[in-house]
């Protein structure tokens, strides 16, 4: 039995070499004309929107494996029945990284000392620290246990919710439901949650109203998990502050006001995308491939 | 008994009300006119230059509060026999909280993004990550250990060296002959020694031809630990990359190379100065004020 890996591009296929008994490589995109052969696992390229996804009912594929954990927008784009696999692993270490620096970055005062270093200007000032603040974390996944861990020696007072309400070796996890009160005692809010309907626009004019003035809101699950006009006008009005590493509409563009509002930091989604992923996808893909040559479920399996 | 106390500035004053029982309070800062009264506590202004200090042999003065921790230059600034205190306690969380800051922002491409975002450039690249890497510690004193605590859940692998090589809780501390093979493993190079004979210039163009090529040198120390020229000639071979909180001269001339050198994050010394140090500040003065009143010897003595 030979499968046949389509992977996206040529450094994925080097990186996987030798390939293993009984494996045919092929680099193809979903964006290249459809592919006229039948592929066992193909291997989507990162940060693909999700409306490319649609050109796979022109192709006969087996398993599909993102290299993103979120999927919002996904099993709508896809060719009904199509198995499709997320990157659970891959990036969760990488953004709970991302958000510390994203919060430590903000609150010192790095963005403004960046810009003022183009024009050799000095400016010392003090700047709110993250100890002794109380930090809101929304969403307790994969990426959010990451950020806690990281938060764990800051010395910071951790409230944490999630759509569920529960109870975890960390203690107490609150349902949404008291996102209200809780708002009002956090200096950090950091959204990690995934976009679904429950979360899309969870951040609006309420939530930005019920935060604590002057607050830092970090996002760095996705873009709409924010009402972006509603935090311009926060922003604008000096009711908040924010990091963002995710936006929507993403990418931003060039003349959009968020760019501009006062008090925001932005990375152009960096999240998962650091020098241990490249390792980290290819653990997932060989994992993959041993599976399906074992005729075993593949993992991560979100629709099928 | 009264003791006079002389205080920088009226924020302090004010934040020290009510003056305890036997206080009096009075507001002079060092560029004043020498005061003509005796003062038995005197606080100084927050990084106050140490030439500064030899106005003092025309006052009268029991005991000399700083607000900082490093005290390089002040012993031949001040006049013989001045009791000197350093302020142990106030900078160390702060700094350790900016070093962390640092090393993310600078590793995941913070400072690029905000001046990005000034031109509204979306401009997603991968960037290195923390995790997985090697840092060395130099220097394992008050900030060093709070910048080791705060490393801990970011996978890495952590390297110490000191003056003194040692064993502690943590393990091994090698000492400063370990550098040379040391600075070859590092990705990350931390600098938190105190500015002394033995460390000025501990970063000279042998150390820098040491490091692993790439590799990030982080100084929250004193500026002259590290040999600026040859820093700024390593940035620009592309040898090595930078975040420096403290740099040498400071504040450093807007016409100055290295405001411009590639890979080079500064930051206007920005180490304790957050919205935690005044209250930090003023607990050690209530301390001092104590000691005085109880008849005991001052905290944090460093001359006398």
């Amino acid at each position: 039995m030979t499968i046949t890996v389509a992977l996206p591009d040529a450094a994925i296929l080097h990186r996987l070499q030798p390939a293993p008994t009984g494996v045919h490589f092929v680099v193809w995109d979903v964006a290249d004309e459809p592919a006229a052969f039948p592929i066992d696992l193909l291997v989507l390229r990162y940060m693909i929107p999700a409306a490319d996804l649609a050109r796979l009912a022109a192709v006969r594929v087996g398993v599909v494996q993102s290299q993103t954990l979120g999927y919002d927008g996904v099993r709508d784009a896809l060719p009904p029945g199509t198995v499709y696999c997320n990157a659970v692993d891959v990036h969760e270490a990488s953004t709970g990284e991302l958000t510390l620096a994203l919060v430590l970055a903000s609150l010192r005062g790095i963005p403004a000392a960046a810009v003022d270093q183009r024009d050799g200007r000095w400016a010392h000032a003090q700047h709110p620290g993250l100890a002794g603040k109380t930090v809101l974390l929304v969403g307790v996944g994969g990426v959010g246990r990451e950020i806690e861990g990281r938060l764990a020696p800051f010395d910071v007072t951790l409230l944490r919710v999630a759509r569920t309400a529960r109870t975890d070796e960390r203690g107490v996890v609150h349902g949404f439901d008291r996102l209200p009160e809780l708002l009002g005692e956090a200096d950090v809010v950091i959204l990690a949650v995934p976009l679904t309907d429950d979360t899309r626009h969870l951040v609006d004019a309420p939530f930005l109203e019920a935060t604590k003035p002057g607050a830092l809101i970090v996002n760095v699950s996705r873009g709409p998990v924010v009402d972006t006009q509603a935090l311009v006008a926060a922003l604008e009005a000096g009711r908040v502050t924010a990091a963002l590493d995710v936006t929507d509409p993403e990418p931003l563009p060039a003349d959009h006001p968020l760019w501009r509002a006062p008090g925001v930091l932005i990375t152009p989604h960096l999240g998962g995308h650091t020098d241990a992923m490249s390792g980290r996808v290819d653990r997932l893909v060989r994992e993959q491939i041993r599976r399906l040559l074992a005729g075993e479920p593949p993992k991560n399996l979100i629709f099928s």
